[in-house]
């Protein structure tokens, strides 16, 4: 018996035309140190939405498929091509990271069989994925796949975050779009670990979220006001280092110049190079659309913008630090790695342009789960 | 007998008022290990305009001293008061580098009376500027105090450029602003050294002058294709770091598109989140007014954007390279080191309002040297 199922498929023609399609695809034999795990649940990050949709143009949206074969197009303006010359033609499963049942385990796996567990490695928008057990962590006992949905990509950067601020030698964390799973969980590490955390949102009910977990330092940046709290919250803290989702805009540039501000404040003599405390902001996401906006006068010398990703870290990290981090995540699972979804939806039911529209737009305190066996 | 001279002093106030003027200070009697040196000549960097103008309004420009005491007076916008509340009040003598001869010594620098020297620190803008004679460099035999003006800023600053990517791993760099003397004086050290360099200038008189000291690659931002240009001499170099005199606008941000480009030449495979290849843009000048804006999405995930000044270089590089870097300066001052000035003005005439005006234009290929000497 040859085992089929449905894998979601993203797909950008040369003429920048983007297709979205569910494939029936045969799920194979699992190799000697392969298992076969039927997807229960699957988070829908930003970083998968990034892969789905490309630097397509939403607004082109238009249904293709039919009935029983959900596809939609969309377009991806011309200038937008250069950008993703690697992918065009390749028709590419989406979908990061995701848990389920094992249903099948090669030789050296058997193990596991039977068990439910988390898993990461791409292609989890789909019935079932053949994977190395190795990409795997099982379940602790009475962890539902919900629970082990997002056991990877969220909990590992937020210890990530952490990881990297204690390892360049900063004592406290600037986060923005603070309010995400993400950034709940950072603070929870954070309050565990002792780092003062700031945390900035843009509204009350997001600012709540977080002082009900215990936050100190919540700053909505919509409210007047917000340059000089910004500051007093870093010289209360000592944050040097900051780690910002929405990439687009000014507000890396506002907390690096809040931090030099509250570094000159400690200064005796004026010295028009500066200060000599070294600022770091790490650009991790792209919430807010456009180029990232730096008003380098207000800096100082001392400072640096980079780009942070999850795999890149791991990888400079190193195997020993990784397991370390997944360790804690597996103990943790359902406490500081908690992950909340506001709608769970089918993988045909992802295909469908309303709902598309509504995960696209990436709210804070709005997460989509895809579960495919609900169709 | 007391030594008296002119010093030139800026001092900006509360309500933003800027003026510009020469004191009559007295010099002092050198300490122990100190020496007294006759400026002779005293280099118009970017910083020291940095330093005399703050970030005042040009076009604010008025004379306001007598016949004999020349004043001006000039306005900083409220809006740019904030990042300079530290020299408010304050009358700070300007002019980071200089050289002339020594008029007097201390018990314990005799051995260099009579000396020509180049010096570093502050105050040079001056008749006469006493000093410790650690911070002063004798200059090699026939060396005018011309010739040993600028051996300090841009010497130290073009080594430390080499000495950075060296360490930093990089074995190429592109640099903007090229055609000025500091980027003629990385293009020498880079022909010595075998380090390929990418030139970008804005005109073809900047890249004849690059070309006539031997530059292989020499780009003019301002022709048509220089972007397709820019990857091509990016892949036949291997440049992986960039240093830009620049600042604002989008030039740093469109090298490491050229660059990220480059990389993904390279790769097999499709990746969402780039190459793996690590490019480092610094930013060290501000020629081009307003922020830095940064296209991230054509980055890749591996990229960082930071500022690069000379001292805090030297401080992280330590005294023994520190040694080394001016031991070649001092050996090589009238070849690699060679400074081009274009037009030689007195301490007076500093404060002329059209030649002020000249000088604050920073255009590359002008440079204005003070010869306190000729009044």
């Amino acid at each position: 018996m040859t085992r089929t199922g449905r894998q979601m498929r993203s797909t950008i023609r040369e003429d920048g035309t983007l297709t979205l399609s569910l494939e029936e695809v045969a799920v194979g034999d699992p190799g000697d140190d392969e298992v076969i795990v039927r997807v229960e649940a699957a988070p829908l990050n930003p970083s998968d939405i990034g892969l789905l949709l490309g630097p397509a143009d939403v607004s082109t949206l238009v249904e293709t498929g039919g009935a029983g074969t959900p596809s939609l197009t969309l377009t991806v303006p011309e200038a937008r091509l250069p950008g993703i010359r690697g992918r065009l033609g390749q028709s590419l499963p989406v979908g990061n990271e995701g848990a389920g049942t094992m249903v099948a385990a090669g030789r050296e796996a058997r193990a596991l069989e039977g068990r439910r567990v988390g898993m990461f490695g791409g292609a989890m928008y789909a019935d079932y994925r053949r994977i190395r057990a190795q990409d795997v962590m099982p379940l602790p006992d009475g962890a539902s796949a919900m629970d082990g949905a997002s056991m990877f990509v969220n909990p590992l950067t937020a210890l990530g975050f952490v990881e990297t601020a204690r390892r360049e030698g900063h004592k406290a964390i600037v986060h923005t779009a603070a309010a995400s799973n993400l950034g709940q969980m950072l603070q929870k590490i954070c309050l565990a670990d002792g780092i003062p955390l700031v945390n900035i949102v843009r509204s009350p009910a997001q600012a709540g979220i977080l002082l009900a977990i215990g936050a100190t330092h919540v700053l909505d940046s919509t409210e007047p006001g917000f340059a000089d709290r910004l500051a007093d919250a870093i010289e209360a803290t000592g944050a040097t280092i900051a780690f910002d989702a929405t990439g687009g805009g000014t507000l890396g540039s506002d907390i690096l110049q809040a931090m030099e501000r509250v570094a000159l404040r400690g200064m005796t003599a004026y010295s028009r190079y500066g200060s000599d405390v070294f600022k770091q902001l790490y650009v991790y996401g792209s919430l807010a659309a456009g180029p990232t906006m730096l008003d380098r006068a207000g800096f100082g010398s001392q400072w640096s913008v980079s780009g942070w990703l999850l795999f890149p870290f791991l990888r400079k990290a190193g195997p020993d630090i990784e397991a370390r981090l997944r360790r804690r995540v597996a103990d943790e699972l359902t406490t500081t790695f908690a992950s909340h979804y506001t709608r769970v939806i089918g993988l045909a039911e992802a295909l469908k342009p309303d709902v598309l529209r509504a995960y696209e737009r990436k709210a804070t305190g709005e997460k989509f789960l895809i579960d495919p066996t609900r169709g």
